[in-house]
């Protein structure tokens, strides 16, 4: 079974936030992002090495629900897990919690793999899956 | 049975893409505000009236779907959908599409109604439930 | 002497805004875009045409003055002038107004023409310059 | 004369970037805001501080200098500083540098104080003038 999880931390500006003095719903996508790339970074595979290696990974889909709301200056804690070695998908599970660490947000964004010159879905690179398998029991 | 639709145009803003030269992933939440804004809009309800009432909308959940891209200058179309009048939750369905009219996006939005002074859920208000009931058979 | 003006609405979003219930100052970029957007698609070359030609053109400067709050669902107008024909760099000027026709801010974006291919600053294109000069006196 | 410099790091999101595939120029006003909120709160003065104490800080100009891009995953440094104690204005030098150290950006950004409940300007805050005055020679 794989279990993989990265904490990343990040603290709220007046940019992320809206007039309802709470981060924008619309703003999560970066925090999300944020996440997932901090992830792979500690796997060993910066995501900018999988462009490098002509696979882009464009989001597929999003789940998002909202607890609680983000509010400006807290730091925030984005937990990021992965359950299952890709095979033509990537899904990143993150919980958000805020500075007082209270469940703030749960998301779920997929992934695909894409060869960035054809544009078509390709498998998940071995570079990646491999290093995946190292978190697996 | 509720059926209201209302389709916005948005053209594609630099500030909309990211370096794989499509409209980034994260930047949907705007363009579904926009739809909703404008279909409540022009029911006759503007969403500031709601607020000046003492009600705001935040958003509970979201579910996106990226079928196509959104590539920049397109003109795009975003038609959202209310297909039930909202008891304690309001749900948009937005289906965007590109220039060509060609399907790119769907999304569910869910938000609820909260009053400002307490921050606690209440029920849709009647100057907003009334004029759906226009909308229905 | 040139003298080419193009006004813009734009109504003004939730993600428009900031905790501090109006336009967050750093999303003024987007609206300066649209501006200058608008007012080069109606001369009859829309900015697309011109990275079709090869040539790109990255923001040189920005210098910006807040002179009021833009304030959510606010249709305000973005008025751009050009006031020279270009030699290598484009000056526009931007005036903003709320939607009771108050000046809300002012800014002037220079930008360059830089070969797409090279990464090397141009020449503005005759395509371009050839527009500009049917609104010289 | 006073001097106080704060180096803040941040790593470039593609939710930063544009289709030209560096950060968006309408973005940095977020980067800006990052390194002053940094450079405050180390003086010991968060900035939310000052809002509990019913002072906010609207941004009255910015001038913006693009010298070179910032790309994707870069992770970049913001310089801040301030050179005079604040009456009336405040303002903060932003540069910014790659990941080689290579200039990229230059910035004067010019906040002023205001009563959050009047609405008006007023002096700078004597607890954040005090904790200049330390920087003083």
């Amino acid at each position: 079974m794989l279990a993989i999880t990265k904490k990343t931390q990040y603290r709220i500006l007046y940019a992320d936030t809206d007039m309802m003095g709470v981060v924008y719903y619309g703003n999560y996508g970066r925090l999300f992002e944020m996440g997932r790339t901090e992830m792979i970074r500690e796997m060993g595979l910066p995501y900018i090495e999988l462009e490098k290696k002509g696979i882009v990974m464009p989001v597929f889909s999003v789940e998002s629900k909202y607890r609680n709301v983000l509010k400006y200056d807290e730091l925030i804690t984005i937990e990021t897990t992965v359950k299952e070695v890709p095979l033509v998908r990537m899904e990143f599970f993150h919980t958000i919690y805020n500075e007082d660490g209270k469940l703030a947000h749960e998301a779920k964004v997929v992934l695909v793999f894409m060869d960035m010159k054809t544009g078509r879905p390709v498998r998940a690179p071995e570079a990646l899956t491999n290093l995946l398998e190292n978190y697996t029991d």
